[in-house]
Formats: C-alpha cells, structure tokens, sequence
C-alpha cells in the first residue's frame, strides 16, 4: 500500500526530526503574542510575520491581510492583527484543505502560578511548558512540520492546501468573519473541506475527533429600584429591594441538578437515538478522574453517559453574576438601586436561538408577574450564537479515523464539546463543505490556564497524525 | 426669666454675625479633610489643627491625641488623624456637657454630578453647598458660634463643656472607641450628659431629637464547587454551581414585602405599645415627598406609621450581594468555584445580637439541608452592632425640646434613625449617663452624596438651638 509506505517514511523522518521540531515550538512560544493587551499588539504581528515565512519557506504564497481597526476599552483606536492567508499548492486536479489555526495567546505571567517562565519552553518529564504551546502554536507547527516532511521525503502532498492563520481568536477573532465573508465566492469558492486543530482530546491517552459544539444565549434581568443607591439602615425597610427581586428570579431558572424550569425548553432538544447512547458508552472517560481534576466534591450525573451528555447533547444553564451589587470583599451595607443579574443557556440540536429567546423571556415575564414587585424591570438577549453538529461518518471524518487509526493504532472515540467555537459554523457555511476538528493536544494541557502544556509525544505524534490525514485524503 | 432674656441677646448677636459664620463655613468646607483618601491625610490633620485653635481662641484647653496607625488594603501602614480632646471650663460646681463631631468627610468630585466645586462653599437660595457643610462640620461650628456669642454677650455657660473631635468618623472611627475606653475613668468620668450633632430632621421644616438607632448584624454566606473558576461551556451540566446555590439560599430569606423569614427572630421585637403607636401618628412626615425623593415607584408600607415603624423599629433584611461571581458588564461565561452571599439584618429592641446570630444560622443551615447540595456550605456572621434606645422624657432631652420650642416655637418630633451611629452607644456606656441626639442639618442636605449642602436658616438657627440647649442645661 502506497500510503503505508509513504506514512512509514514520514514517519521515520519526523523521529529523527523531534528536536529541531522542539526549537521551532521554543521559537514560536517565545513571541509574546498576546492578543488582549494591546502593548503586545506589535507581537501578534511578528508572529504572524514569522509564521508567513515558514510558510513561504515550504513554498506557499502567502498574504497578511488587514483586518482593521479595534477600539479599546479606554476608546484608544488601534490597528487589529492581519490574518495569515497562504496557499500551497494549486493543482487543479486536486482537492483543497482549508487548515485553520490561531498565533496569539492568552495572557500569562510568572507570578499567577506558572513553574518556570511561561514565554520561554520548558521541557520536563516528556512535556513542553510554555504559553501557547497546545493552545494553538504546538498545533499550527505540527501541520509545518507534516508538510516539511513530505517535502523531504520527497511524497507528494495529494491536496492543496490553504492556510488561515488569525492572531485575534483570543480576543473575539475580530474582524475575521468578514474578511472571510469578502472571500467566499474566490479565496474559498475551491475548499473542499476544513480541518482545525484547536480543541483537546478528552482525557490524556486516546485521541478523538470532534463532531459537535454547543451554542449559547446570554441573557440579563435587570431590576431598578430607587434612583440611586441607598443605605441599608436608613432606607431598609422602606423599599423594595431591587437585589431581592433579581435573587428570586434567579433561584427560579433551574433545579438543584441543573434541570431547567423554562417551559418548553427540553421539546426542542432531539431525543437520543440507542445508537447515540451507545456512542457514549464507548467513550474513554474517567469520570473520577475529570471529578478529581476539577476538584468537585460530586459530579451533577452518575454515569458517564448521563455525565457526557449533560456536557454535550443536553442544555445546561448557568447563573454568572449579578452587575451592580456590592461584590467587593468585606461588608457594605448598600441597597443596590439597579441590578442586572445574568445568565446563559447552552444551545444543542434543534433549539433554535430565535424560539430559544421566546421560551425564556415568556418564562422570565411570568416570573415577574408572579413575583408581583413593584419594581421597574426588563429582561432581555445579550446575543445568541448557534450549536454546530455534523456527520461523523463524512467520508472526510473517515480520513482522520484511519489516520488515527494509522498513528495511534486505535480507532478514535467521537467527541463533541461542550463549549462554542463559532469560527466552525463559520467554514461550514461559507464553504458549504464538511469541517473537522481534528484535536492533537491532550486534555490536561490546561489551555488559558498557569503552566499550559504540550506533550512532547502529542507533539510529534501530532505531526505524524497530521500527515497521515493528509495522506488519507487522496481517496477524497 | 433670666434665660428668655439671655436668648434674647444670643440671637439678635448671632443674626448679626451670619456673615461671619458663613465665612467660618467656607474655610472649613475649603480644607479637604476626606480620610477615606490617605493622599489628604494630612488635610486631615490641618483641618483637627484648625478646630483646635478655634476652641483654645474660645479659652478651651485642646489637644490632639494620637491615634496610632492603620493598615492600608494595599499593606501600606499610616498615621491615624489625631482625636481634639478639648476642655472649656472646669467649674465644680457646673455639670459638664461631652460635644461629639466629626470634622473628616466624604471624598467628593466635581465630576460626580456636583452642581460646583465641592470644596469651595457655594452659596445659593438660602443654601450654602459644599462638602461636610451639614456633616458634620457645619453643626460643629454651630458650637462654636454659639459658645462665642455666650461670651461676646458676656453671658455665662451654665455647664463646663468636653469635645471629642475625630477625624476618622467616615472611615468607621479607627482608634477613638481604645482613646476613649483608656479615658473613661479620668477625662471621662466627670461627663454628665452628651450630646451629638451629627444626624438630620426627618424632614426638612420641623426640628426633632432622636432618640434611637437600629444595630445591625452583617452574614456571610460562602458556597464552594470547583477548585478554580471554570468555562460554562465546557464544565456546564457537570458540575453543582455554587452560584446557584447562594441565588437560593438568599432567595428563601425574605417575602416579596421585606417580611424576615428566619424562624423566632420577631419575637424578640418588642411590642409597640398604644402610646408609642401614637407617637408615630403626630411625626410630620410626607411618605409620598420621602417616595419621590428615592425615586420608588412604591413604598413597603402604605401609611405614615407603618413605614416609619418598618424602618426604625422593626428589623430589616437587605441583600447587599455577591462576591467571587461575575459582576463586570457585558456578558463573561463563568462558573464562579467560591461565591459568598452577603446580607444584613437591622437590629432593634430587645434583638440582642448573640440571639439574632444563633437564629440566622440555624436558619441557614436549615435552609442548606433543604437545598441538599453537595457543594462545600460555610455561614457565618462577619460583625455585629447593637440597636440603641433611651429615654426622650428624661430631663436632659427635656432641655433640648425646650431649647427647640424657644427657637423654632413648635415642640420637636421624637425620632429615631434606621442606621447605626455606634459611638453613641460607646458615650452611653462609657460615661453611664444620657446622651441625646439633636440634629441641626434638614432631611435634604445629601450627606454622603453629590451637592450636599446646608441651609443658611439651619446653619444659623442650629446655633441658636445650641445656645438655647446651654441655657436650658442650668436646670439639670
């Protein structure tokens, strides 16, 4: 078989490459390209500069495109990032991939906790600290590092290959979807499917590919009480209290487990098929561990089934905070006079964000006549932004599987997030072709979080999966 | 009568000197004595210094007694204000009154929404506006105007006079209660009676004396889920959310109008009695002014008596809010891991505060039962203040009716205050004798809040109250 061969060959060939591999991921960590502080802002730039280079040096023509301008929350106007638009290769007998990945980071700094500086790696015990290592360079260096290889190993990559490179995804990916959306009809009339790396396999050894995302509604109560706010023991007793009247709105939305109380919510969510239940139960989920991990005294389901799609293919409903009390340490003793409590929904097949809307401000209405206060309120969506769930069986899903298949020696288990990525429905709509995600980080790599981490074997099997994907593809 | 003719000449002297009071004012208020501002410390300073040469100008002996330091949120430790003990008189066979003000205030600027500069005394339609000129440095002038035309006119002060003169009252008095205990068995112990300029008419045309304050116990309510704050995307439907438990807990503590449902605590209210009821029925006071001035679309309570009855005599409960959870604006997707619910209950006779403690929490903890949440529960009490009530009828406040009946022809309201002035109850104790509250500002004057101001007719007929209040004083 011509693909086992070629595979071997790569894959021999990245061994042997491991630590110029390690070099170029301490390279690309030590740019401090944090999109949300704009005095790295010049950083992000020379990222994406960096990353053009490479790219150009595997042979891609490559672009930065400006994305515009940002305003800050000090109202300071600055320049956005460009994005990173490349192509390699253009046969026009071949498919084209369209790879997505983003250059900045979230913040991080030594004194939050990191062990070692979080902008220099740090190899030890098999892992690669450093910020931006998994979350998302290690994974935008493991495609380089898969087409390299095919260069030197003198194979042929079987599909053209198109690269969007952001260096705003941190920060809300500002600017990008209509840069896009000016693209659609030429830069992505020709993808013929995409493959981003930017989610985590769901624990630390089996490797999975993920089908499905939540979408989520946010919404506010906001209750106004006086005209300002007043002290609690000269006016207490005289008012009714605005804060109060929030709280019991708030302590209406769910049951002890999370169950929802809005009326109509759960119809709209698409029954569990036997042969979905099952999907679950195969799955490579420790729920003690994940337990443990979060540090939770006890979990809101029993089974890993029932867990798993609570996280999944179930909406859940989370309180966030209320604007406008006194949140502050100690003891204040203040009648807020307005107060915006809030809340989102996570969004699963079919709940529709528009019916969504309905349910909840009908319930949240009722709410309040039942409540009877006196007090000015008005509920409403802060935004909405859709679930996303394809088929895995997608002859394109396929290629990843026997890829992991090929790599791994396993066949994957498929995952869904419980989280949006709304850069997917993006692809999916504006290339009408089918989107995978295609995780090669491990699941305690702690993304966003102190000490981010990626292993060196998730690095370099990362890139061996990479290039069996591509291979694969040429059955496409 | 010897004291109508004294009055007499006290008030035809300080008519004549209103501008001279005035320009008193305006040099106070111009002294930026704000210490909750560490950066005006020494304006602070400036300001005690100040009133201390004005007392010894008056004959008094004064001196500024060092407080020791305090601990700044930053760590950073600084000298307290110094407290002006001051003596005018030591006659054995006098009474002594103790004065007690305040000469810090609130900070204030310009770009709050005051009207004009808020250190510099702006007078306009019979208002004179500026920062501390009703709280509390325009009363404390009243004394000091007052006891000067005793002497211009050549008349005697039937009583020898202390002042307790701080500059930390808006920052919770750090250091006076210890300076006061150390003296109560010297300075203190001669004080026959005290009395207090430093709350407000009920209204803004009748004089009162105030003779009860509400106390207050602060609660703590503290809920743990995870080990650090997670993404309500990703971790949401597995997890118990703090947060939610905290929205119920504080939503089972009240009734829509306010009613306290903590088991057993009204029956430690004391009754209200035929005469106090009545009391209640003759205080001139307009609900529907007092609900227009918070800018309420309702009131609690719907007659005269009840609401002033609900807010200082019966115990109230507000809900202040949520530390640990989402309180910036906009939308953030958190799920909060320690959230702590806070909320206050005003304390009146016979609540006394171990009792309240012991109800609340055992309510509390009832109530964590009821919820059967596996998260980790923790209720506590964070501090607790006693109420305070003495005696109108006692002949001291006899004097200060009197005193009001001579100046303003109408006998005072008897009122109480919902808030706590706990320095009152340290007085009571310390000296074992009757203190009274008498204050001079109108119910108008925005303590606290922006274009605070007094009236130039308070200002000056507070004076004139003072000195009637001396003159009545022979008789004790």
């Amino acid at each position: 078989m011509s693909i086992a061969r070629h595979y071997e060959a790569i894959s021999k060939a990245i061994d042997a490459n491991t630590k110029v591999y390690i070099d170029r991921l301490r390279e690309a960590v030590a740019i401090q390209s944090v999109s949300a502080e704009p005095e790295h802002r010049q950083d992000v730039v020379k990222m994406l500069e960096w990353a053009k280079k490479k790219l150009e040096s595997l042979g891609a023509t490559a672009e930065c495109v400006p994305l515009g301008t940002q305003k800050l929350p000090n109202g300071k106007i600055i320049k956005l990032p460009p994005a990173l638009f490349a192509n390699l290769g253009a046969d026009p007998n071949k498919k084209t991939l369209l790879v997505y990945g983003h250059l900045d980071v979230q913040p991080a700094k030594k004194e939050d906790g990191w062990h070692t500086e979080p902008f220099e790696l740090h190899e030890k015990n098999g892992k690669l600290y450093g910020r931006g290592s998994t979350d998302d360079k290690g994974p935008i260096l493991g495609w380089i590092n898969a087409i390299e290889t095919f260069q030197h190993c003198k194979i042929n990559i079987p599909v053209n290959i198109k690269f969007c490179l952001e260096g705003m995804e941190e920060s809300g990916s500002l600017g990008l979807e209509e840069a896009l959306r000016e693209r659609k009809d030429t830069w992505l009339a020709d993808v013929d499917f995409t493959c981003i790396s930017d989610n985590y396999w769901l624990g630390t050894k089996k490797p999975c590919i993920t089908y499905g995302l939540r979408g989520v509604s946010y919404f506010s109560i906001e209750v106004i009480g006086c005209k300002q706010d007043v002290h609690s023991g000269t006016f207490g007793g005289s008012v009714y209290e605005p804060l109060a009247d929030v709280m019991w709105m708030l302590s209406q939305l769910t049951d002890l487990d999370g169950t929802i109380r809005i009326d109509g919510l759960y119809d709209l969510v698409s029954k569990v098929t036997v042969e979905e239940r099952k999907l679950y139960e195969s799955i490579d989920f420790d729920e003690e561990e994940y337990r443990m991990t979060i540090g939770a005294k006890q979990l809101n389901r029993h089974s890993k089934s029932e867990l798993l799609m609570n996280m999944w293919r179930y909406p859940s409903l989370s309180i966030h905070g209320v604007e406008g009390a006194f949140d502050g340490q100690g003891a204040k003793t203040i009648i807020p006079a307005k107060c915006t409590g809030k809340f989102s929904i996570r969004l699963v097949p079919n709940m529709d964000g528009e019916t969504v809307e309905k349910l909840v401000l009908g319930y949240l209405d009722k709410l309040w006549e039942q409540r009877g206060s006196p007090n000015q309120y008005r509920a409403y969506q802060n935004h909405t932004g859709r679930y996303w769930l394809t088929d895995f069986k997608h002859p394109h899903y396929q290629c990843g599987a026997r890829a992991i298949k090929r790599v791994f020696g396993v066949d994957p288990d498929y995952t869904r997030e419980g989280c949006s990525i709304p850069i997917t429905l993006t692809f999916e709509e504006l290339t009408g072709n089918n989107v995978m995600l295609l995780p090669i980080g491990a699941g305690d790599d702690m993304a966003h979080s102190q000490n981010e981490k990626m292993n060196v074997r998730n690095y370099i099997m990362g890139a061996k999966l990479l290039a069996a994907y591509l291979l694969e593809l040429s059955s496409m």
